[in-house]
C-alpha cells in the first residue's frame, strides 16, 4: 500500500499500490492476504483519487488466494475481465465516455504438423484403440509463437527435430469449449533427426509413414478436414502448393520480434 | 435444483441442477439468487452424487449477481477457468487422473480489411488528429468468421459493401493485453458499392484514395508492419500474389459449416 507521510497537517490516507498503464488506467496486483473490510476502505480512497487524476480504467487483479475480496470489488462496481486458474483480472471504467478497455480472449490455437522426409513418408502417431495414424496436434501456449508450437509439438510426441518450413491452412471453428473458438493451422515441417521415439501415453505408435497410405485411410476419404489435410498435402507435394511462411518484424512500439506470416513465394516472385 | 423424491423411507437429497456434458462431466449454469450457506450444502451433496456416478470434470458458470458465491466455490476446490464482464466460469476436476479441462483462450483475433476498386484506389480512413490514412480494421467477435468481420468491419466504418476475397497475410504480436496475444489478418475485399460515409467518430475522413498515395504516407516507408501491407498490396495488383481463401466445410461433429483458409489457386492448379 501506498502511504502518503503526513506533513505539515496534511492528512494521512492510505491508499492501494497501483502502477500506471499505457492507456490512462491503473492496474493493482494485489498479493498480501487482507481482510475485506479493509480493502473495502482502501478501495473505495484509492478510487476517490484516482478519479481526482482523471484515470480511466481500473484493473484489480486478484489471486485465488484472495478470493474473499472479490465480492467486495463487484459490489464497488468492478466487472469481471478474464480469468485463468490461479487469478481473476477485474476491471472498473470510471469515466463517462464509453470504455475503451480491450476484448477479452476469444480463440484457442492450435497446430497439426506435418513431417516429411525425403522418401515422401509421413510421420505419425497411431491413437490408442482407435486404429487411426494422425499427424501430432496440440495448442498453441500462452505467448508462444505458432512455428514454434509445431517444433515442440512433433518433438514432444515423436523426438524428431524439425525445422519449420511454412503454414499450409488453417481453419476456424466456433463454440470449441462453451462460447470460445478455435484457430487451427496445418504447418509443414522438414525432420532434421530420423529416429521416432514415441513420447506420449494417448499415443500407440509412431513411425514414418507413406504418404499416400496415410491420406488411403477410410477416415481421410470421408471427413472434410482430413481430406483437405491429405488433398493439400498432395498438392504441396506434387504441385508446388505455396503457403505462408514467417517473417521476423520487428515492433515500432517495442522491442518483441513479431512474425508475419505471408506468401514469400508470390512477394519475392 | 434436483429434488430425489422421498419413497419408502428413502433420504430426501437436493442437488444442484445440472446437465452433462460431452466429455464426462456436469456443467451447473447458477441463475437464482442463494444464500452462501445453502450454496454450500447443496454442493458438498451434488460433488459427492457426481463423484459416485464417476463423473470427472465440474463446470459451474456463476454470472455476476452471484458473486457472493465464488468464495465458496473456491473454498470446495473449484479454480477458475474463464470470465466474462458478466460471468465467471469455475471448474473443479474430480478424478485422481491428470485434467483434460481444454486450455483457456490465449488469443484475440483481428481483422485489417484492403477494399481495392478497379481504379487501383484503396479505401481509407485517416485517423483523427494523427493525419495517418489507416485501412479499416476491428477485432472479430466471438463467433464470428474471420471474413464476415472484415466485410463488417468495412460496412461500419465507411458504410460500403464488399465481398471478401481472400486473406493475404497474418501476424501474431504477444502480450497485448496482459498475457494474451493478438492474430491480426490482412484481408483483401473487392466493393460492391462505391460511395462512402464515414461513419465513426474517430475517423477524420474516409475516401478512395489511389493505392500509391496510400503506399507513400511516411508511416508505411518506416515501420515494419506497414511496410509489409503496402509490399504485399502491391504483389497482390501488380504480381498476382496469392493468399488464403476460405472454403465451407461441413463437420464431422455437428452441422456447423466451418472455413478452411487455404491457397486455393495452387490447390486447383
Amino acid at each position: 500500500m501506498d502511504q502518503v507521510v503526513a506533513e505539515n497537517g496534511v492528512q494521512q490516507v492510505e491508499l492501494l499500490f497501483a502502477v500506471n498503464d499505457d492507456h490512462g488506467g491503473v492496474i493493482v496486483e494485489m498479493k498480501e492476504p487482507m481482510d475485506s473490510k479493509a480493502f473495502l476502505s482502501l478501495l473505495r480512497a484509492s478510487i476517490s483519487q484516482w478519479k481526482q487524476q482523471g484515470k480511466n480504467g481500473v484493473w484489480i487483479k486478484l489471486p485465488i488466494g484472495l478470493v474473499n475480496l472479490v465480492e467486495t470489488a463487484v459490489k464497488e462496481g468492478f466487472r469481471y475481465h478474464h480469468a485463468e486458474p490461479h487469478y481473476l483480472m477485474l476491471v472498473y471504467w470510471i469515466p463517462e465516455a464509453a470504455s475503451t478497455v480491450p476484448a477479452n480472449a476469444t480463440h484457442r490455437v492450435g497446430v497439426g504438423a506435418i513431417v516429411m522426409n525425403d522418401k515422401r513418408e509421413e510421420k505419425s502417431g497411431r491413437l490408442q484403440g482407435k486404429g487411426i495414424w494422425k499427424i501430432p496436434t496440440g495448442v498453441v501456449d500462452e505467448g508462444e509463437d505458432i512455428f514454434a508450437a509445431a517444433v515442440r509439438e512433433v518433438k514432444e510426441e515423436t523426438n524428431i527435430d524439425t525445422e519449420f518450413v511454412e503454414i499450409l491452412a488453417f481453419r476456424q471453428f466456433h463454440k470449441v469449449f462453451f462460447e470460445k473458438s478455435d484457430l487451427s493451422f496445418l504447418c509443414i515441417l522438414s525432420p532434421l533427426s530420423f529416429d521416432i521415439q514415441k513420447q506420449e501415453l494417448e499415443i500407440e505408435a509412431a513411425q514414418w509413414m507413406p504418404f499416400e497410405e496415410y491420406a488411403a485411410q477410410p477416415i481421410t476419404q470421408k471427413h472434410g478436414l482430413f481430406k483437405y489435410i491429405s488433398e493439400i498435402c498432395l498438392a504441396k507435394v506434387d504441385r508446388e502448393y505455396v503457403g505462408f511462411s514467417p517473417l521476423p518484424m520487428t515492433s515500432s512500439f517495442d522491442d518483441q520480434v513479431t512474425y508475419i506470416y505471408l506468401n514469400n513465394h508470390d512477394l519475392n516472385q
